[in-house]
């Protein structure tokens, strides 16, 4: 009783082309434990696509444009409209103003009745409400796991894990990047800059680091949790954003010597404005986790605090989001 | 479409007790986001029984003995088999040497075509295989994610969040008993004699606090992981056992001294025989979690290491797990 699920990437950048390696790799053992045969049969870049109803095999070229199958010019927004396919995987770059491509290619997909899982931030954070409408309305599901924490559960956590439960408070470092940046700070007493130099040349931060160190990332990921667990309508102006520009190894090295260490944290109270800002947090308290870790505490009910740590970005740790998403949706 | 389950309740201590208040409590909650309307309509203690198909009012007296439903001498047993519901929680008291009388409930309820949540290590420790096998023959649900780490989803994590991940290794502390007398240990230079009273004063500690701190309560739970998620088919002698009643507060601070803290750690690495034993884990180490909270890291090969800390015990916060096993059922 081998259950086929036909599966299309669009966006085939690190997250994408990390994920359909996953599923490569994962695919013996998935069909083993769930009876799910996930098979590849579309792949849409901004240049082009691939297209091939019997399974793609990425082994036959190294790179995408080179493949047999590939086909220049043809578009992802068409394939994801004309391809029979169950799954589509929006892997797309994120854009917080506009939420394109990401908003037409997961419209399309709604539109033709195929379930979207997607680590774009820029959709969610844009037009959430619109897109689980959408959703609704075809009878399809939307998930995005992948798109709060990397490979940290949260979303999959707080469903499945947490249900008898009301969330009071949600708070957490989300961004690894800034993490790294103050981890180190602190630890070797240098400043800003010349961390952030070396976080980039690790490849931590980005050429552009902006998203990240101005806080503009983790107020993101936040509205998809107020937006998602929360039952809130916000978008990115909602939420009060300070980041990690200012802070020096002075005011570090203070923090630390009274016990302190400072992160930045973002943070949901039921019924107040979501924020984001430097916090100091204790030495010994939970969310005192260094390095490029992301963590979050929920507050509940009955379980009181329910915290998670793990690994925020990385391809590979973010397609097990990603498939647990697919396997979820596909059981 | 309000859906109705029929709930009993076996053993009616702290976990029955409190669970029933949960049930109670978020009854119009639960109702509300998922349609689902439990209804408790049999309680079994040692010596009689409540039934009631209407549903059982608990506000009707303060103990269970006085309750106009009351029928002394009415074995849990007998209602398991005779009354008519879908779901059995079992909470009477852990026995690892003959699993009874959880395990003689458990049978009755599969064999009866009934699903079974419980927090009782016991017979899982003693029979989990031959249990296992009972609730597939009858074709009913199995679940017990309060059997470990209380409120702190474990099993649920695994299954619902990280599916497409094969589990590597687990470690964690699993007994806040142990793991409250090690941190007052060290913080205050005290004797283990010395902080063992005042942990039975304020009620952390039982009056007889073998099962915890020789380390018997962490093996058990050891064993539930290893046969749920390893797919092993161990016992509590398959475990190697150490626990915490050697250690010194000299020990503790030389450790402490060196940027290391003691704490009683159960471990099982695919292949090898669990473990339960003191371990040093740095200062800041994710590990390092003090007072009687309970946490666990599970490693994996996608997701690296996820980590999740909470409360491992309590009435209120083990409900949420029971209930939370419930409400997957029901849905």
């Amino acid at each position: 009783m081998l259950k086929k699920v036909r599966i299309l990437i669009v966006g085939f950048g690190v997250i994408g082309s990390g994920v359909a390696r996953s599923i490569s790799e994962k695919r013996e053992y998935i069909k083993g434990k769930y009876g799910i045969d996930f098979e590849l049969v579309g792949i849409g870049e901004r240049d082009g696509s691939i297209v091939c109803e019997g399974g793609i095999d990425l082994m036959k070229s190294k790179l995408l444009n080179e493949h047999p199958h590939w086909e220049k010019g043809l578009k992802a927004i068409d394939i994801l409209k004309e391809v029979d396919a169950d799954i589509v995987i929006e892997a797309t770059p994120t854009n917080i103003d506009t939420g394109e491509p990401g908003m037409s290619h997961m419209m399309a997909a709604f539109e033709t009745k195929k379930h979207v899982v997607t680590s774009n931030k820029g959709p969610l954070t844009v037009a959430y409400t619109r897109l689980k409408k959408a959703a609704e309305e075809n009878d399809v599901k939307f998930m995005f796991e992948a798109s709060v924490g990397g490979a940290m559960p949260v979303l999959n956590l707080v469903r499945e894990t947490l249900q008898a439960n009301e969330i009071l408070g949600i708070e957490g470092i989300l961004n690894g990047t800034c993490n790294y940046i103050l981890t180190r700070m602190t630890m070797e007493a240098l400043p800003y800059e010349h961390v952030l130099s070396e976080a980039q040349e690790l490849g931590i931060a980005e050429s552009d680091p902006t998203y990240d160190v101005e806080g503009i990332d983790t107020a993101c990921k936040l509205v998809i949790l107020a937006n998602s667990i929360f039952d809130m309508d916000i978008g990115y102006k909602d939420v009060d954003v300070a980041g990690i520009t200012n802070i020096t190894p002075e005011a570090l090295k203070l923090a630390y010597d009274d016990g302190y260490v400072i992160k930045l944290v973002g943070e949901i109270q039921n019924n107040n404005k979501p924020t984001v800002a430097p916090h100091l947090v204790p030495k010994d308290h939970p969310l005192a986790v260094g390095g490029t870790l992301n963590i979050i505490s929920i507050q509940t009910d009955l379980a009181g605090e329910i915290t998670v740590t793990g690994k925020g970005a990385g391809a590979v740790e973010t397609s097990s989001s990603i498939l647990s998403d697919l396997i979820s949706i596909a059981r």
